[in-house]
Order: C-alpha cells, then structure tokens, then sequence
C-alpha cells in the first residue's frame, strides 16, 4: 500500500498542470494528452507504466504491480501482454494492415498468428464500424484467446475490390501472453483526516484522446492543483488504472480502505465540447442522493453550468466496480458527452480533435468546485437558538432595518443559524436557500468565530 | 370452502378460450359473452346460477351457496328473489312495459304489485336516462322494500302523448322473495406454494355486456390459459360473485385465507374498445406501491399499452370491499373504460356492440403477463458481489468487449447482479433498468445455474 | 400572563368588525385601517399602544409591558423611544422635511440631534428609494445610535438644485431614548381544549396600510368573527407585537405555552388586490406539511381560491422568530402579496390606495375557513371495518343503487369509513378525495351519531 507521499519538490511544483489561469491551463492539459496519447496502453504492459511515469512527471505518483496469477475477488490478474509486430500483407507485398501505424489496428490481447488466409476467410478476424465507414474500431479480447485486426469498413471494401475474396493474405501476429503484472498508480493530496475522497480514471485505452486521456490530464491537474491550494479536511486519492480489472485489483487489495471512502468519483470523457453528465452513486440512486452526488449538482449549479443528472446503472465505467453490492461505495461519474453518445466513441475518430482546451480546463475547475464543496460541508448548532441572535451586536447584520434587498451573506446567516440544528448540513443550507456554497461557509465561518455556532457532535 | 379441483378433464381443456391465437380467442370470447349475457343475473338467483354453470363448462368451478340470513359481516344475507312476470299494461291491452323482453326493465329485487295507477302516479316508479333518450337505465333496489319499471325517457314522452298523464295503466309484479342463498363460484389454479393471486369478477349485472359479461369471459379464458399453461408458484383463485355482498360473503366466509392472498385485481369492464385503467390498491396507494401494482404496470409497459394509472378510492366495484380498513387485502383493479366514464355505462347502450374481440383477447394476454410478472418476481443474493464477476468465463458475456451496444440480456445480467443485494426484487430490476421482466427473469435464471446468484432467505 | 378574558360585554358584540356580510365587512376593515393608520407606531411607545386600544374596542384585549433592560432570549429590550419635533429646516426658514407631516420622515429610534450641515454633508444622513422617486422609504435603526431622515429622490434633487450641495440646513430631532417598555397585546377566542392556534401581526410599521394595517384590522375582525360563532375544540389566541423583538419577547415569556400550539399563522399584507401567498412552516417544509399547512391549503381549495405555496425560508416576518430552530412552532405565514414584491413594499406608497375592501373581508373569511378546517379535523375509528358497512338500513345511503352519479356527502361517507384506520385524519380524507372539508366533516358527523365511527384513541 503506498504510503502518503512527502511534499512534492519545487520542480514538480512549477508543473504547467498547475496553472490557475484556465487560458493557461486548457493548453497544458491538450499538450499532455497529446504526448501521452502514442503511448501503447492496455490492460497490462508497458503503454500503461509509461503513461503512469508522464503523470509522475508532474504529481507524486505511487506505483503497484499486481503479479499475474494473482486473485483479485472473482478474478485472476491475467499474463501481461507483449506486442513486438502485428500486420496483414497482400501477395503484392503491401501491409494493408499494420499495428505499428495505429494501436487500434490490432485486437487487444491477439494471440501469436503466423499464417496464409484467403480474405474470405480472414474477415471472421476483422472488425469494422459499418454506420462509421471511414473510422476504425476499438476491440479488446482480454480473457478469451483470439486474434484480430481492426480497419476501416472503406477500407476492407477497397481490399476486396483490389484483391478479392480468394486472394491470400499473410497475417502475422508477433505477440506473448507473459508472466508479468497489473501496473496502476495513486496519487495523494494529504488533508487533515484519514477521510478519502477517491478519483479514479482508467488508463488502459489506447489512442483515444477523449476516452480517456482526457481524464487522465484532467485528474493529474486537479491533483497539482489541490497539492498547491489550500490545505483540506479530506485526503484526496486519485487513482490510474486500467478499466475493469484495475479497479478490481485496487479494491481486492484495500478492503481495509473502503470505510474511509467518504466520497468519489469516475472521471472520463472530460475534454469533448459537450456539458457534463453525472451519473449517481448507487446508494445516491437506490436511497437518497448522497453527500457526493448533492456536492456535484452544487458546485456546477454554483458555477452556471447545466449539468445532466441521470441514476446509477450498472454499465458504464469502474462506478460498476466501485457500485456492486459488496462493495457499494459512495462513487459517481463525471462525465461531459457518456461513452457511446457521441459517433466517435471506441473508434480512431476519438482523438484530438475531439478535444477543446477550455472544455479540459473547465473539467479541472468543476472537479476543483466539487472537492470544494464536499470538503467545506459541516454540521453545526446554533449556541443561541431561540429566536434569531441579535447579529447587529456582533457586526454580523446591516445597521439599518427596513431595506428591501438582502445581501447574500447576510441571508446566508439567517439560513446557518436556522438549520443549524445538528440533522441539516451545509449542503442542505445551499440546497434549500439556493445561495452560493462559497457563501454559506462563509457565513458558517463567521457564526463560528461569533461563537453563535459550534460543530454537531 | 372448496377444495382444491381436480386435473381438467380432456372436454374441458379443448375448451375454445384456451386458445391462445388472439385472433382465434377475441371471437370465442365474445361468442361466450353472446351465451352468457340473456341470463337472468342479480344478486341472487337462478340467473346466477345458469351464468356460473356456463363458466363451469370451461374450467373446474366450485360453487358456494351462502344461504338468506345468513350474517356477513355487517350484512345479512337477504332472500332469493324470483320473478314469473312483470309488465305495465296500457287499457287498450298493449303492454307498453314488460320484463319479458328486457331484463333492466324492472328495478332490481321489486316487490310484487297488482294495481291500476295513472300515469302521473306511476311517474314515481318509472326510470329513464333523460341524458340518454333512447336508452333504458339500470336500477337496483336491493334492500329496499320498493318497485320499479325502467324505460328509454323517450318510450316515456310517447306514452304521455298517446294515453295522457290520466290515462290507468295495470302493474302487474309478480315475484317472490323467498329462502334461498347467495350464490358464488370460485375457480383455482393450483400453483407450487399457497400463496395466492385473487383475480375477482362481479356476475350480478343483467343484460349489460361490457359491465360486466366481458370480464366473466376474460377471467374464464385467463383460468384456461393458466390452467393450460406452465406450472406458477403461486396458487391462482378467480372469483365470481355479485357485487357488493358477494365479495362481503366470500370475505367474511374465507378469513383463513385472506393472509394467503399476495396480490389480486378486481376485472371489470375489459372488452370495450378503450385502453387499460388501473386503479391501485388501498396499501399502495396510501404507502407505496404493491407488487400487484407494479406488476401491472411492468406488464403493460412491456407489452407496450398505456395505462392511466390512478390511485385507490372507495368507490367503484368490490375493490371496496378488498380495500376496506379491516380488511386491506393487496388488491388493484383493472379495467378498459371504467364505471361512469362511458355514455352507455349502466344502461341498454352496454350492448355487444360495444366490445371488440380484439380488446377481450388483449385483456387476457395483458392479465397473463401480470400474473407471469407477479410469479416471476423474486428477491436474490450475488454471490459473487464484490466487483463484477467474471461473466466471460462463464459463457455469460460476449467474448469481445469494446463494443458500444450492448444487447439486452447481458445488461439485464449485470443488474440482476448489481440489484441482487436482499434488498431488491427483480420488479426493481425491471422498472429501474427499462428491460422487459422477461429478460430480466431469463438473465436471473441463466445465473442462478451459473451459482451467481441463490434465494434470498 | 393574561388569563382567558370574559365573554365580550354586548357593546364589542356589535362591532362592525363583526360583520358576516363580506360586503358589509369590506367597507369596515377598511375604516378600521384609516383609523388606525395615523397612529406613530414603532418598537415601542405610543402610537403602539394606541392601536392595541383601538382593537381592543372590537375585542377583549389584554396588554403586556414588557420593562426596558428586560433580557429576552440573546436580547435585551431597548429604551423607549419618543420624539416631540424632528425636522430639516433650509436657511431661507422653510422646513424642507419634517416628521410632522409624514411618521416615515424619520429614521426610527434616531438620537436626538440640533446641528448645522451642508447638504453635502446631511446625506450621508438621508435615505431615498432610487428606484421609486416619488416616494419615502421605511427606515429604522432601533439597534444602532444613529439618526436619519427619509424623503422622496424627487424631493432630494429639487433641494439640490434650489439651495446647492454647500447650503447650510438646521437639522432638529428632539427625541428621548427612556425607560419604558415593549408592548404587546393578546386576543383570546376560548375553546373547548387548550390546544392553541396562534395568529399573529405585527404592530409596529407605522403609516404603512398593506404592510402591516391590513392585518391588524383582518385579524381583529377574525377575533371577533370567532368569538361570535360556533364552539371550537381549539383556543384561538392572537398575538399583536412589534415585529422580530415583539415576537421573541412573547416566545420568552410563554415558554410553557410553546407546546400548546397546536398550529399557527403569520398574518401580514392582507389587504392589497393579489392572490394568497402560503409559506409553510419550517417543520413542514423540513419534513411534511403540518396540519396548518395542510388546513391553509385545503380551505383555499375549497374556497376557490389559488395559493401560491412556498417552503419555508429564514427571512421574512415573524416566521423567523416562531421558526428558529430551537423554537419550531407549527406555524406558517399567510399573505396576499408578500414583502418586496410590490413596488410600494416599505415606502409611502403602501397607502389607503393599496386595499382592496374586497381583499381585506376576503382573508378574514379565508382565515375563518382555515380555523374552521384545522379545528374541524380529527381521527376516527370505523367500528364496522371488514367490507364495507350496510349504509342504507342506516339511512346513509341512496336507496335506490345502480345510479352513475353519486353526490359528495355519500362520496365522502365512503371515504371517510374507508380512511377511519387510526392512522388518517380527515385532512387526509379531504386532501385524497378532493372532497370539500366541510362535506367531509358532515360525513364524519353523520357516521359518528349512527356510531359506525368512534374517535381514534
């Protein structure tokens, strides 16, 4: 289990990552996509370590290796899986597919093929987005030993006309299944209590920029970004894995950790031009909303962004993984466009030009937003119950009565003091007033050195 | 109390509303509404008797005779009542009135009466529809000491004009009260446990077809086709009695049962050429909904009908009864066009004309799907629940992942197992997921043989 | 502590406040504002206990002082105020403004002052409504050691350009600060329990009609309309104070009577052309609406009348103080158009020219409907729970059965039984059957005498 990082040095802490100015940080976050978008992630392997190792470039990042064989709940870490050439070649010696000019090229996990197929035959191994003709797919066969390649559908029609069904192909598949390991990273910003919030993005798709590297650059900014910021309540966890397996392997291996877990969320998909989506915690969706969930729809209601609220299900990301029910941790997912809403989702149309700087940026301000509001709720009682306190005494109201208008602050008071009575939180003070959260712990702050508040046991 | 009936013989299973074509059972139904609706039906009778013999021709039917003064709850059972004749004979000796040629012509349960009357004074025992002119209305005086002729209001207007409001007309009852009984029958489909789905008709309603000959097919057909179909785990009781003080005698005769019965319907109104009504049961509408009442609306929403939905009131037919607060049973009710809501309700409008087979055959479907979704139900335990299981390994998963659709029966897989926590049956999976019950049952089927899954205790 | 006061003398009884002709009623509400409105109300003093003497020409009143220095909850009741002159005189000698001519040309509890300014320098001492030009704001600093006088923008530009920002003004309030008291006077209406309902408005706006004249004379004629009608279960107690520290000075000194009130109002802008606003109580907003907020809504319904309906929130009228949360009475707020959304809202134009007589007899007869509504509820018991009860040897049921039509009080006998289960009151019966209360009371009376109800223990 890694242990809470030292203080990150100075070089770490100049990361462009870091920048507060959005028009500075959109950029950054594009750049960073972009050098770790050629890297050859997948379940396991060596793509995976060196993303991890571009994150660690810029936050303190802790590293663990999960051997192959080991078990991780219903689930066995698989052999790691080494790719040195994968192509088709046609009689007339042109690789008319080849994995070294596109990661997608070749289906994850292909076992090792040396032989002579006719197209006819070879069409059972490849994989095509027919309502997408000029895009190629993305397919993983990780548990089941099988081989494909995949191309465009355009592209497979123009071979057939070119060659034709009889003519024979040379596939060639150079790759190992080896005794190796699961590779995921964390990294974590130490608040003032063991209380987790945990961020999780996966890190094992390859060549897409929207899902999910986005999300990898989004996370590693929010984390330079809170290391730099003010100090927390909450200890925030972030963790890079590859989808599915990763998470899997990270909660077989930190039962003892999941009661810590006061809150969290699956990051992806957060760099398109859309709005976001937030998909529920399970128990938020089966009961009601939890303190994450209310905490999302506060700090995008608080910054004017409209957001799409929609229940727990169990498909999607890891929020399956973090949502069974064994398991059932407070996690949602924060989106912009979901998988599979938008055309280019799992094909090679998902890259950077899919991207918007402001839409990486905003991301990291909402996530930050988020944090905020989840870290800076409390429940408190109001020392003097009775009646309104006479807050004109102690500065905290406008000298003159009789004014119409009503600054938000001291309406902030008014609703503090009122629900403060040790069953309502500040989330429900913001919810219910429909003022700022910023300016509800403001008040709260103020009534606490007023001594009109003080925590709820 | 009846018995448990014995295996249909070979006639009654070749009975024409087993058949399971819609467009060969929406014709036999209405044939059999044809044969059923010229009895004599009330609340007591030979009427009654001769309608529950017809049912019996078609499914096992135990019939119960409750006998006159006999106490039923606050109700005692009243006498029998027979009728030779009844007319209103003009002085030229035509009988502009007469019982003979249409049973809504006397008022219910009439007194017997020999007497010349002028027009004006007979007015105060005539009943017309003056909304509906041609129609001749409905009229019951059960517990009443009281007699009655209904007729067309414009039949009315014609006798005064031809005979003059002083004109004498000679009233001629001649009925009987006498010692008899109340009578119901009672049809059940023997399932695997005790638990039991009543499924009630009322069969007092002379003359009139949509209320409610048309549900006394339906049900009919519905115990054929349960009969006829695969074994359900629960015991399937369908009962005939005439309104009000029927479902008060099988009440107060059957206490035993009534902690038996998991959810019921009251049938009313099922052939005419409108959609479904559902008017929920007492305890879900007070507290939350019922399996019944979700079952219904899972079943229909599956079989892609819309539904007006409303909630429990103590007016209408015998759901009054079941809802009562002593006695509170499960029990929703299900019609097409409800009491009241069309312009032939309770008079001689409510005619073959109005029923359509197609509404009779779909009544039956829908109720076999409601009792297929209520049978089906079930709460289970994930036995796996810590992460998704490994589904692929299992044969439970499409072998290549990465692809953006995802067919039915592998999501219903993993909400069963996400929602399979003892906490949720697979009505939740259902309505939270959108899939059809069926598939959510068949993927809960495909793990509990797969271990993943096992009863909740 | 006041004592339940003695039957009105026969004077009181005929005050026209007592009126039961809406049109007779209107026109004297009205002339009860007119005469109460000259009256120099403030937190304290004179013109306060001159409109309690005023209403307690209508009605048994009786009056509580409480002393200077008096520590009531976090607060401490404050000097009394009284002013002889105050007044702007310009160099050429004409009083330019002066309290004399308006109650609200002077910032309430202003120090006494005898200074020579600039108009440069007087402003920071004067207080406009921007906004409204032509009017004088509302002004008050009871807390504050400070002094101010309120005009018209208009009024404040003609000065400027007559006399030019460096003319000298002679600024005179000769006003005391005194040991006094804080006035408050209570009406009680005796009922048969001592469970309360209070009502209560605040007395302390002066010269102001809608906010807050209105509701002195709507909830004096309420007093004595209650007084001279039928019985009621519950003590109706009104409460007429000094807004905020009025009503915490009442909470202070009625600590035993807290857990009487069985249900309360705010009363306030009861008198100008708009519809009904409600703004529940906190525990009903916090939870589920309380039996006052239920019998508002229910009585509005029934009169007709749409209500705009809000939750509770921590700013507003005395709501706040009956709200705090270590008070938490059961009370709501009743207004036509509330504070701040008129134009006129605490300036000179909320005048005569606002009221309605229309409106004010409208809310006194609204008011009534709501006590009547609260005090009529109850919960029974049906003694003949299982089915339903043999209504019609009763004589609670048409005798003649089979009709479509069913007229509200049968209706409401059948809800009723069917709701008597303990565990629902009639405001459940009037709320689910969308029946009038009234007729929903009648049915309940009906089955009382007949003894098919008894109350729930």
């Amino acid at each position: 289990m890694p242990a809470v990082p030292a203080p990150a040095p100075e070089a770490t802490r100049r990361s462009p990552l870091g920048a507060t100015d959005p028009d500075a940080l959109g950029p950054a976050l594009l750049r960073f996509v972009e050098e770790i978008l050629p890297y050859r992630r997948s379940l396991t392997g060596d793509g995976l370590r060196q993303t991890l190792a571009a994150i660690g470039e810029h936050v303190p990042l802790d590293v663990t290796e999960v051997p192959t064989g080991t078990a991780v709940f219903d689930w066995t870490i698989p052999p790691e899986w080494r790719v040195q050439e994968a192509h088709v070649t046609a009689s007339d010696g042109q690789r008319v597919v080849d994995w070294d000019g596109s990661a997608l090229a070749l289906v994850q996990y292909s076992v090792p093929v040396r032989e002579q197929m006719s197209l006819r035959d070879l069409r059972a191994h490849l994989y095509t987005a027919p309502d997408h003709p000029t895009l190629t797919p993305y397919r993983t066969g990780y548990y089941t030993p099988t081989w494909g390649f995949c191309l465009s559908q355009r592209r497979l029609d123009a071979l057939a006309e070119t060659y034709g069904e009889d003519a024979f192909f040379d596939v060639h598949i150079a790759s190992e299944h080896v005794e190796g390991s699961l590779t995921y990273g964390e990294v974590v910003v130490p608040g003032a209590t063991d209380r987790e919030i945990l961020l999780s993005a996966h890190a094992c798709h390859p060549a897409l920029a929207n899902d999910n590297a986005s999300s990898l650059a989004v996370a590693t900014a929010l984390a330079r970004g809170l290391m730099d910021g003010p100090p927390l309540r909450h200890t925030v966890r972030f963790l890079f894995a590859p989808g599915t397996l990763g998470a899997i392997a990270w909660l077989a291996q930190n039962q003892d950790r999941w009661e810590r877990v006061a809150g969290g969320l699956v990051l992806a998909n957060l760099g398109d031009a859309g709005g976001f989506t937030y998909k529920q915690s399970r128990r938020g969706t089966l009961g009601s909303p939890l303190p994450i969930d209310r905490a999302v729809a506060l700090a995008l209601r608080d910054r004017g962004e409209p957001v799409d609220a929609r229940p727990f299900a169990p498909t999607g990301y890891d929020e399956r993984q973090f949502g069974s029910p064994g398991v059932d941790l407070p996690v949602g997912r924060l989106t912009r466009t979901p998988h599979g809403e938008y055309p280019e989702y799992h094909t090679s149309g998902d890259n950077l030009s899919l991207l918007r700087p402001a839409s990486l940026a905003g991301s990291v301000g909402a996530l930050a937003d988020v944090v905020a509001v989840f870290d800076g709720d409390g429940t408190f009682l109001n020392t003097a119950p009775f009646g309104e306190p006479h807050l004109g005494r102690r500065g905290l109201y406008a000298a003159l009565g009789g004014r119409a208008d009503s600054p938000a602050l001291q309406r902030a008071t008014l609703w503090v003091l009122n629900l403060s009575d040790g069953a309502h939180s500040l989330l429900d003070v913001a919810e219910r007033s429909g003022l700022p959260f910023r300016t509800v712990r403001a008040a709260a702050d103020a009534l606490l050195d007023a001594d009109l508040l003080r925590p709820s046991p």
